[in-house]
């Protein structure tokens, strides 16, 4: 999918919002278990419900490696089953030398049909250009996470720039690749930096966790990361498919998703610059 | 495995090779992709042919990601055959925030019996700190590694301590570790780099990838990195298990791995501090 695609289904649905899809069996309403795919189950049941609300999904690769052979084939079911207009993150934080790096980008752009891929930049430019080899995927590069370990090298001084590390990332590696090709993760307990951090990176998008159960504001967010094309996915995981555990759980999931369209859209009208 | 087993092992086979599996079947003796699983009877007869001269074996997780979910069956039948008093590497370069961190680790420490993963530090402590919930279990963080990329972020200036951005993922991840949980990726390329990394990190395992196809010499990287206890895990990878593609492939590797092995011996000897 490209810029311009994800924009127009921005405005179309009024959402900027992204599903997380940190499908976990034992949070999962219980009775799935006796189907013969459980996760799967669940992931379909929670995409049917909140697709008209979300413009992108992001499953959480950990949570489907941690299940083996089973877990890779319930995800590949899950990435098919997206409907084509709405834009699939693989959430894999990958990145190695680059014969290795292009491996990763085959698994997740050609035996899997994700269209973006975060990515660690600490391997440097080598390590992230593989995956930009594709045309019309996507590289979501870690900028400034939303973690308490982001404080721990994320934020020390560069003395060449006197800037924080994750700007040095930022800045390099919009040299690498166009905005049409590569976002950046921006977490949204920092909502006091995605300011300055948008005004070094006034064109890409930025994919922002954190909102919910980590304690980050979607309204500063808003104010403070949106562009004039909106330039943010604001992921939601847990506060969205665990609404509810009982039978009603996709349609809890939904109203939670449609919850947060709602003030999307009245963000969009607020801040989204000219 | 414990550090003492792991040393004990070094001194009896008179080796610190560790073998890379990235088992690629454009690469292996076309013959093998007649079998149900080329790539487990490749790594089997690998395993066969190297491990009396082998310290340790990494499979490159991309590699069996790149095959869906059967690469990551050819993947656990690999880690149950390689023998128990082998230390094993998943050099699959993981981190992230720490529920999700803590499921990677359950990924290969749980369902498959890993010694130890390679961890990118950008995320910091608590991407870091659930792998090393798990007793006997090892982290192998990136310091510095061996590819071009390693320039871009790796070296920069930290303003703080007038020190490259690696030395202070050391200094600062040794913090959170003893050096019985703890080791560094140092490029075989960066020889020059070895010994100050030594200095930093007297007591902890360096695993060293690049010597071979990527140019690193074994002889700089054993002369500057070695300490009282060896203290060096060299990775080769593509020199061994491509030694040949015809019928003798396993063959022609155990004599690459052995080759290693007796320059190890005589390193050892040489460099070895007391």
């Amino acid at each position: 999918m490209n810029k311009a695609e994800l924009i127009s289904q921005i405005r179309q649905k009024k959402s900027y919002l992204c599903v997380g899809l940190d499908t976990d069996l034992e949070k999962i309403p219980q009775f799935l278990l006796e189907y013969e795919d459980p996760i799967f189950e669940f992931n379909k049941c929670i995409i049917d419900a909140t697709k008209d609300f979300a413009v992108a999904y992001k499953p959480n690769i950990a949570f489907y490696e941690a299940l083996g052979a089973k877990g890779w084939q319930s995800l590949e079911k899950t990435v098919e089953y997206i409907p084509k207009d709405i834009f699939t993150i693989a959430d894999a934080k990958r990145g190695d030398i680059g014969n290795t790096s292009k491996l990763y980008a085959k698994a997740f752009f050609e035996n899997m049909d994700f269209d973006s891929i975060t990515v660690a930049p600490y391997m440097g430019e080598d390590s992230v250009s593989p995956f930009l080899d594709f045309p019309g995927k996507w590289v979501i590069l870690l900028a400034h996470t939303s973690n308490q370990g982001s404080n721990d090298f994320q934020l020390m001084t560069n003395r060449e720039h006197d800037t924080a590390f994750y700007e040095e990332v930022i800045r390099k590696s919009r040299q690498w690749a166009t905005d049409d090709q590569l976002m950046f993760v921006v977490g949204a307990t920092r909502a006091d930096k995605i300011g300055q951090i948008r005004e070094i990176a006034p064109d890409n998008f930025f994919l922002v966790p954190g909102v919910g159960a980590q304690g980050g504001s979607l309204e500063e967010v808003s104010k403070y990361g949106m562009n004039k094309d909106c330039g943010l996915l604001v992921n939601s995981s847990r506060g969205i498919i665990y609404a509810s555990k009982e039978e009603d759980f996709a349609e809890a999931a939904g109203k939670e998703a449609q919850a947060l369209q709602q003030q999307m859209e009245q963000y969009l009208a607020e801040f989204k610059t000219v």
